[in-house]
C-alpha cells in the first residue's frame, strides 16, 4: 500500500532538495556553554534565543531541519523552556519551510500520550517528537493522528550502554531492535512515523534501514561530538529519505564572535562531504 | 553486600509506618477535570494549585508518597509547568517528610541524563524520577549519585500493548522485562534504584518481584481507574518495602466541594484493604 507522506516528510525531503543538505541541526543550546559575547548583559532566556536566532539566521537556507532537545532548556527551568518556546515559534514564524524536532525521547502511552502531544505539539509547537517504544504501540498511535506532525521511533540509541537492552539476542536469533524496528514499520500506518538510528553504530544502522520499508523517512543520530564516521552515510547511497544529527559540532563550531558563521560553515562542510557520498 | 537505602527510601519507608499506608497518591491534576468549584474565578496554574493543596491537606497523614505526572501539567505549557513547581514546593514546605516522585519516564543518557536531573530533581524539587530503561545502564547512572534522590526503573508497565517490547522472548528463553530486571538489580550499587511494575499484570509483577534482591523497593502501578486488582498485592504479604500507585480513583473521587474529603476516605479504605492483605 502507498501511504502518503503528507506533512512533515514531505516538507523536510523538499528542503533537503532545495537547500541541498540533509544535515540536521540540533539547537543543545546549553546555556553554560554560550559564547560569552552572546551571554553578556542579557538574561537566560534572552541569551539562548539571541544564539539560536543567530545560528538559524546563518544557516536555514544550508539545514535540511532542525532539533531541540528539550532537557538542554528544562535543566534551567520555566526560564529555559520558555526559551525554547520562543526559538520553535522564531523558527516557524521567520523560516516557515524549515521544520522543528523535540528531541524529548517521550516514553507515554494512551491519555497520557495525548497529553505528552498537546505539550509537544500545540504547546511548544515542535513539527515532530522522538519516542521511545519501549511501551509497544499505545506510545506512538496518539501523535501519528495529528495532521502534519510527524512521531520519530527511537529503534536504536547512539550511547555506550544502548545494546544492554536493544542488542538482547531474542529466540529466533535476531536482536530485540530489530524486532522493534518491525514493529514501528508496523505502526507507521499514517506515513508519518519515522526511525531514529545511531551513526555510532553503522553496523546496526546498516541493519535498521534494511529491515524498514524502502519509503522510511529517517533520522540518524551521533555525528560530530559524538563520533560518528561521515563515511557511514554511503549506506544512503541514491537516496533522499534521511537526515543526519550534529549538534556540539556545529553550534559551538566556535566561541568567538563569528560562531554563527562558523555554524554554517561546518554545515557547508558536511553537505559537500554528504553530497559526494550519496553521488 | 548491605546497601545503604538513604534518604528518599528511607523516609518513604519510614512514612509507611507512620502513615499505616502503602498508598501512593497520583496528583494527575488534569486541568479540565478538576471539580467545577475549584476551577471557577481561578487562572489556570492558581486551580491547579489549588486544587493539589486541598488533596494534600487531606492526604499527607493518611498516604505514603505523591506522585506527579508531568504530562499532566506541561499538557497546558508554561503555566501548567508552574503549576507543578508549585504543587512539589508547597509539600515539600508543608509537610517535609512527605516525598513527591515525578512520572516523567525519562529516557536520557550520560550529559543529557544530567540535565534531566537538573530539571527534575533541582528545577522542580521532587525526591526521585521514574525512567525507562531502554537506554542501558547510561539512563540512570547519573540520577543514583544524588544524595537522597531515586530513580524508578520502569521494568514492565500496565499498558495494554507494553508486552510488544517488554514480552518478546530472549534465546535462553526469559522474557526481555526479566533480564531488564536483573540490570535495574545491577544498576543498583547504591541503593536508590527503585523497580516499578504493573498491578495490571499480576504475574509479570510477581515475577518482577521474585528476580529483584529482598530489600529493592517497589513502585507498583494501576490501582483503582486502570483495573489492577488490589488482592494481587497480596505478593507482598509481610513485606514492607513497595508503595501502590492510585491516581483518578482518589483525587477525583467526588467531583464536588467534599472532593478532598473523598479522596481522604478512598486513601484509607484502600489502607485497610492492604493492611487485611499483608497480615
Amino acid at each position: 500500500m502507498e501511504k502518503e507522506n503528507v506533512g512533515f516528510v514531505t516538507d523536510v525531503s523538499k528542503t533537503i532538495v532545495a537547500n541541498g543538505s540533509h544535515v540536521c541541526v540540533g539547537l543543545d543550546s546549553d546555556y553554560e556553554k554560550l559564547p560569552e559575547i552572546v551571554r553578556q548583559g542579557k538574561g537566560l532566556a534572552e541569551a539562548i534565543v539571541s544564539f539560536n536566532r543567530a545560528i538559524v539566521d546563518s544557516t536555514h537556507d544550508v539545514a535540511a531541519v532542525y532539533k531541540l532537545n528539550c532537557v538542554f532548556y528544562a535543566a534551567y527551568g520555566i526560564e529555559g523552556l520558555e526559551a525554547m518556546r520562543q526559538t520553535v515559534a522564531y523558527i516557524h514564524e521567520k523560516y516557515p519551510d524549515m521544520k522543528v524536532i523535540a528531541d524529548c525521547k517521550r516514553s507515554e502511552m494512551g491519555y497520557t500520550a495525548e497529553l505528552a502531544a498537546k505539550e509537544i505539539f500545540e504547546q511548544f509547537g515542535f513539527d515532530a517528537m522522538i519516542v521511545t517504544p519501549w511501551f509497544g504501540e499505545d506510545t506512538i498511535s496518539p501523535y501519528r493522528e495529528y495532521p502534519g506532525k510527524a512521531v520519530i521511533v527511537l529503534c536504536h540509541d547512539s550511547n555506550p550502554s544502548a545494546g544492554q537492552v536493544q542488542d538482547l539476542v531474542l529466540a529466533d536469533g535476531r536482536k530485540v531492535y530489530e524486532q522493534v524496528t518491525v514493529l514501528a514499520g508496523q505502526w507507521n500506518t499514517t506515513g508519518n512515523v519515522l526511525m531514529e538510528g545511531p551513526l555510532t553504530y553503522p553496523d546496526v544502522l546498516q541493519r535498521i534501514v534494511e529491515i524498514a520499508d524502502a519509503d522510511t523517512f529517517f533520522l540518524v543520530a551521533g555525528l560530530g561530538a559524538q563520533g560518528g564516521n561521515i563515511d557511514d552515510l554511503a549506506i544512503f547511497k541514491g537516496r533522499r529519505n534521511f537526515v543526519v544529527n550534529a549538534s556540539r559540532s556545529v553550534i559551538f563550531a566556535s566561541s568567538d564572535a563569528d560562531f554563527a558563521q562558523a555554524a554554517r560553515k561546518q554545515v557547508e562542510e558536511y553537505n559537500k562531504l554528504i553530497a559526494d557520498l550519496l553521488l
